[in-house]
């Protein structure tokens, strides 16, 4: 393998940087793998072969969820290490599955990569995702390489298992079942605004600001309301607060209210950021009233839960802001 | 929504076009969902929450693969229309499922998109998929949207089943077992070739010389080998027949020896691309002696099978071109 001694932006470097076009694809699945743990049994084949295979969860069904990451859309280099945006890519898919009260049984992932990444911001991918990957118990059990003439781009397939009728969706909801969400809202977008007017840098801030609280916990919530039936309903907030009630209230059939005093900003937000800024990953529950006792001990063990109004019988989703109210806006568009 | 009336490509065009960014994400999976058939009775949830539900076949294993296609890289707007682009990004990961033997019960589609693309163009992808996808029963049962600042990219994750100790891997092949291919190779490479240096356009020839033959017909062929146990192994020639070759060899802990009379170089290329040459997507097939007639029964009611070799007690990979022995190279390089 060469070594080459300019930067990958085609300056002369400090220093010799291995980029991942001086080796192979092959080298590069071995370099994932040789970080992979132990496989649990139920992977019956894992990386390496034209796919793999899964023993499934006995009496249980699949849930497939899937969920891309774009450079210069969903994150930026100059804000974020590569182990933090490896992180992420898992982050985001095991919010899915929190959001459907499964619990994760694979994962692949999908790499487009520039031929001029350095090859140790590829170790860094990679371990960032295995890291989170070890803290909820996920196993890597395939993926694609491939290069990109653009942006980074990963896409993560998560798989995992849930009881017949033990699983959130976000139609479940009915007219006076209460909303409650985890954690702060507003916080990520927050950071993001820092970070595009340059005041905030990559590795400043340890944890990066930028990534969702605790995707464990989140997984905990989820899984716990829904195998202990206090919930009716659950979606993340991937595109701020606004849009995950409207859909959750479209998705049940019914309309929605929610009180902004009730909202539980984030300190470093403002109320606007928590409705209609993305990328929080929080959870967005439905809870019969008569469950929410249980539903405040059982999730509010793993995540601080808020109850922020309830599905309504009148359609639409409002907003009371200070007894006045207002339809709730769309969150943040991806085109 | 806004009709523009530049092209894509910023000229004043001919006919206004509605780009994707003057809709909204939830318009486009809108427009996604209503192509859709009615799902098989395993798919609990479709699109459309955070994530898909499966029922897994009773008594099977669960078979993952995921595959990507990047502009530039595995396709060219110049030659290949959005429709045969969706149709390939299914076709690559049906290869997948082909070489493992196994049966697919449902697709995700993540697309990574710039904003500038026609409407158009993403019913187009969206409809190859699908037609695909009705050929071969794979429901679609979720995927993601992204916007690309850069090229697209389509990620498939494909979910299958098969019966434990039928699914054929790499690895199972022994010295002594003969290697088969299915259909022609080099194909592909050469009309690539063409394409690079001008004399192939988009939508010249139907169908498109660039995509595999008939995924529907390797998948039968791959899926009947193993319910009969007439094949050992089996990996699809993604990256050329001596990658294959070689890979399978390895994965089987034995040595590979074919010859180059024998291989079934289509009529339209060489040796050489057929060795080197990637995206035939034609299957590689390990057949126990005994198993030979059964085999050429059984695979060859649903494609043509040649068999070009064996696997070997010597280490390492030959090719024998004429009597004289030559080490087989590597395939296609993806950084």
């Amino acid at each position: 393998m060469q070594v080459r001694s300019t930067s990958p932006h085609g300056k002369a470097g400090f220093l010799s940087q291995m980029l991942i076009s001086d080796t192979t694809e092959r080298a590069l699945i071995e370099r994932i793998r040789s970080r992979v743990p132990t496989s649990p049994d139920w992977v019956t084949l894992g990386i390496g072969d034209d796919a793999a295979v899964l023993e499934p969860a006995r009496g249980e069904l699949d849930v497939v969820t899937t969920d891309g990451q774009v450079e210069g859309v969903h994150f930026d280099r100059t804000w974020m290490s590569m182990y933090d945006v490896g992180w992420k890519a898992l982050a985001v898919n095991i919010s899915d599955l929190a959001a459907m009260g499964a619990t994760p049984r694979g994962a692949t992932l999908s790499l487009a990569l520039p031929s001029t990444l350095p090859i140790e911001e590829f170790d860094a991918l990679v371990d960032g995702f295995l890291a989170l990957a070890k803290e909820t118990r996920v196993p890597l059990i395939g993926g694609n390489l491939a290069r990109s003439p653009g942006p980074i781009m990963i896409d993560v397939t998560l798989i995992g298992s849930g009881r017949r009728r033990r699983l959130l969706t976000r139609g479940g909801g009915r007219a006076g079942h209460l909303l409650y969400v985890t954690g702060t809202l507003g916080r990520v977008a927050a950071h993001v605004a820092d970070a595009q007017r340059g005041a905030l840098t990559r590795g400043a801030v340890t944890p990066c600001p930028l990534l969702p609280v605790s995707p464990a916990s989140r997984l905990q919530c989820g899984q716990q309301a829904a195998w202990n039936k206090v919930a009716s309903g659950c979606m993340d907030i991937s595109d701020g607060l606004a849009d995950a009630v409207s859909q959750m209230a479209a998705a049940s059939g019914t309309g929605a209210r929610i009180l902004s005093s009730k909202i539980p900003v984030d300190v470093a937000s403002t109320l606007d950021l928590a409705l209609s800024g993305g990328e929080d990953y929080e959870l967005l529950f439905a809870v019969p009233l008569r469950r929410r006792r249980g539903f405040e001990q059982i999730a509010g063990r793993h995540a601080d839960v808020t109850c922020i109004g309830e599905l309504t019988n009148k359609p639409g989703a409002i907003l009371d802001r200070d007894g006045v109210s207002e339809p709730l806006g769309q969150g943040f568009s991806h085109f």
